[in-house]
């Protein structure tokens, strides 16, 4: 968890519009997810087999890309918009999915990949259970 | 429109799994909603009024980002992924909206703010119309 | 050139910090370098030869990210900090030049490359151009 | 900390360009300062008096968005360039170094630029020595 997560929730003047601990989590899982990807593409690009994980780069440069603007949407308070957040949430949903699928095939010949799709399945995870108390 | 995008998808190598003309439109007009948010957001803060606009910046800065996040991902072709795609572009049109409504309520005193509305609506349209065609 | 750039410099409530012709033009060529280095590094990832293409794929995200970034930072006027401008065209100057040499080095081959090749020298003279005028 | 740092460190294939320790110490504090940066301005401009805020949110902003791009610069090792690797580190240092005398000045009013002012301060210390080792 990085350091400044919780207490900057505490620290917001206004009422929150989720639910704390799984906001908290949320944020923490999907900025370990934007790294982790982001990492893990630039692992991919250095492995000789590079030409077999092509896919598996793609997908980790969308998914940082998704985690990165997931976490900025639902970090803002002000004039908060429940559809918005649900719809990024939802992409990072979908986004850190198909990471972790195509990461989890590649787990066995290559650490990278199996510590990213673990970063992934835990923001999937985070991610879907925020997702259903967004309203 | 920039100068790169009609030939980077001339120059791909593979097949595009997007229509070529919808998908410059899309890409052409959330790269100038990505921009006019950045700065309409930027010329609210330098507002008199700036405490009437913190709902305007807010849904600015989200639509930005989600803009930014929207072009990197339907730019990308290699391992396409229509799930993540369609995603990506709601979550756009969506922001791109409720960007555009607010912008509108502040476009008769504020110049910056017609702008973006505009902006805006043309991104929302441009990826609606790429939306329907995803699959 | 976006449709938003020179309009949104002009409706800019105070003053602004930077010579607006010198800065319009390095938004824009900021701007398309930032795409071209995206499709470029996805259309290389499809290549056959991807194995010969990874420090051309590096360059380019890192391009892309800077120029993204700089683009930011340079949009913005309220608050206005030369050092930091500075910095960020510095980055922007060094990022687009590496991808320009290492883009032209496959450009007879590849014309991905070529376009974005063009694109990171375009940027580099823009912000070169604008660089010198900051204070 | 986030969970990823370190391991993705071990799991890449190559040699690493950077000390490892300082490398981590440095991502981890430039992914809290974004995160921190950017609830921050969020914060700002939920407080009544965000008229006095404006800089500090613009500061927070470009922070933010100059720690992602430097995380995600020094986060690849394939194609490493030390030029660039070090012009991102030096943007990273102003950015943090202003955002932290900016919100210091608000810090006996507001937990949050509190919070936010002591990010920088790592990010630029961390930025600062890593910058050092950059050859």
């Amino acid at each position: 968890m990085t350091a400044a997560t919780g207490p900057m929730l505490r620290a917001y003047p206004g009422d929150l519009p989720l639910d704390p601990p799984l906001l908290t989590r949320a944020v923490d899982a999907l900025v370990t997810c934007d790294e982790a990807c982001t990492a893990c593409a630039d692992a991919c690009l250095d492995e000789a087999g590079v030409a077999e994980l092509t896919v598996c780069i793609r997908t980790c440069l969308d998914c940082a890309d998704v985690s990165g603007t997931a976490v900025r949407v639902i970090s803002r308070r002000t004039g908060y918009d429940a559809e918005i957040s649900s719809s990024l949430l939802a992409a990072a949903v979908l986004a850190s999915r198909a990471c972790a699928l195509e990461c989890e095939r590649h787990a066995g010949m290559h650490e990278h990949c199996r510590i990213c799709a673990e970063a992934c399945r835990a923001a999937e995870a985070a991610c879907r259970d925020l997702l259903v108390t967004v309203r």
